[in-house]
């Protein structure tokens, strides 16, 4: 926090707020406050993303945070209520496109014991210090060139992607045949974005990924997630959701089920889809083979959905009103090599998009 | 801070937020942003105050923040301009009596090694812990009923004052012979506060003060310090302030009297009083000898007068609008063993209020 913010004064920063949010006073309030209060978010966390976004600023979020296991045991039924840290204002700024904006990630001991269960503490915290480094290219003679040159490949994948305008995407694999329906406007983009300033920022730091949002009146079949999935802090393994009609019906899991199940019953379109992505086996993440528990990491390893809100960019104008909104958005992962994403096109013929992890197109 | 949040959720607190201001960046951001931003403050921070004064919320502010000497070496000029993290809405809160609010000190090993510099980095912390244990009299059997007692002491001193009515307090000591003048209905209160929904509270503690608001514009002669003061960071040492007609037209120190100064400038109340404070001998902080170069302990170790801001609430609403207004409420201590405090009545009469430290009436 320190580093960041002598980097940013010396670019020239009005003002660097470091913002702290302790999980473990999460986990009190989820233990000790009345439940039924657990929906209150105090006025000036939102009125906080809305003044940084009017002053054009930029916005750094540092994870894991919470840490992964943080709320371990606590009843997930409510930790489903209490989504901070998230705001349901940030959705709307980053739409505006106001704020040049990143999510990165930084070792800490506790995250490190629960990446790397089997070794030492020192080695756990070491390993995983050697693992964002290398994720996140800094072992690379020139970072800053080495991501210029993958935010081109990932861009040009989604290039290719909005060429072939499919109708829907099909996943198959074991536990999964599950078709995700896209908008004729559904625009796939990758690593980079610009704000209305002119500003090209990395959203996401490592990313691997390429996007869109899907028609949330169109995802049919059975999705079984292929990594753990932290939902604020609970984590849920082994999470089976069904589709009907664009809307999860069913969702199961060996742990934990209770808290997604909470969170995508916060609104009606929290049980819906807001974004579908696409992984390939060439990042630097999905070859670590290791289970970070944190969405930033993970998602980059995997292809994945969310449930929630989308970002309303990723359409055009007259598909806009249509996108998922809701007050949450939660990626889980769902891709992987033996998971095979064909694209269905517009006549109804099948192209091969990812087999083995690897681009057919 | 985890251990507020557990006793707030289970006492019924709707939300806890964790504020942490880190005096470090604090620190970065006067070296190294452009001098002309450093008075900005983000809109949040006074949105904060007001909303929890909206909601009739408590507020537990824990010292040293930042730990004295953070800035030591700063250019006292420019930590003048930053009186981060004080924000000017607390004052209308604080008038306002709508929150229950308490200032406490926790230890920390920065401030062990400034308030306990002689003793090895092990013994100052054991030290300043054992120092603040005694003070807070955690160490009686019962905490809450010594402060009842203390707070029912200075209540009646307090009292004593009022029935006096004088017209003003005249300070002799070596390097001081200060007169203060004080309004017609100025008002000495002590140790507890009540909110407009009838919560008593402790406003500091430790707390050993009587306090009250005087006439901004009838202070003159000359003040030497008695203890070190701690200007947002930077210690200010041997301090001499010149009164003319209520207003400090001369600040002098050995050390850092920029930054006294600068903060005194920020606005016409700046340079002029806003609290005049006796504390007699009787209390525990003074006994300890000990220059702790944080203001809620040295203030109650010592008499005191405040730059700036007045608690409107001192004074009845015929003279309220006449109490000192200003962006910044600095206390510093004037008094001690050596230094003679006297009641000046309306008729012109002389009055010993405290000999040696100890009360006369």
């Amino acid at each position: 926090m320190r580093a960041i913010a002598r980097s940013a004064y010396d670019r020239g920063a009005l003002f660097v707020d470091p913002i702290f949010f302790d999980g473990a006073v999460k986990r009190t309030r989820l233990e000790r406050a009345d439940p039924e209060t657990l929906g209150f978010v105090p006025s000036w966390y939102g009125q906080r993303v809305l003044a940084v976004g009017k002053e054009h600023g930029a916005r750094i979020s540092v994870q894991p945070n919470p840490e992964p296991g943080v709320l371990d045991g606590v009843d997930p039924t409510l930790a489903g209520r209490d989504g901070l840290p998230f705001v349901r204002e940030i959705l709307p700024v980053i739409d505006d496109r106001t704020t040049n904006w990143t999510v990165i990630a930084h070792p800490t001991r506790r995250w490190a014991e629960v990446a790397h269960p089997d070794l030492p503490p020192d080695e756990a915290f070491a390993r995983l210090e050697a693992d964002i480094v290398h994720v996140c290219r800094l072992d690379e003679p020139d970072p800053n060139a080495a991501w210029e040159r993958r935010g081109d490949e990932l861009e040009a994948a989604a290039e290719r992607l909005n060429e072939r305008r499919f109708d829907a995407l099909h996943f198959e694999g074991p536990g999964t045949d599950l078709t995700i329906g896209l908008f004729p406007t559904s625009h796939w983009a990758g690593a980079r974005a610009t704000t209305v300033d002119g500003i090209s920022h990395f959203a996401n730091l490592p990313t691997e990924e390429v996007w869109t949002a899907p028609d949330p009146r169109r995802a049919d079949g059975v999705v079984r997630s292929t990594k753990p999935l932290d939902v604020e802090g609970a984590l849920v393994r082994g999470l089976t959701v069904r589709f009907e009609g664009g809307r999860a019906v069913e969702i199961d899991a060996e742990t934990n089920a209770e808290a997604l199940r909470g969170r995508a019953a916060v609104d009606e379109g929290a049980a819906r889809l807001g974004e579908v992505a696409l992984v390939d086996r060439e990042g630097r993440i999905g070859r670590l083979d290791t289970v970070f528990l944190t969405t930033l990491l993970d998602e980059n390893a995997a292809s994945h959905i969310a449930l929630g809100s989308a970002y309303a960019n990723s359409v055009a104008e007259e598909d806009r009103p249509l996108v998922n909104r809701s007050d949450i958005h939660i990626d889980f992962m769902i891709g992987g090599d033996d998971v095979a994403v064909t694209g269905i096109t517009r006549e109804g013929g099948r192209v091969q998009v990812l087999r083995d992890g690897a681009w057919q197109i």
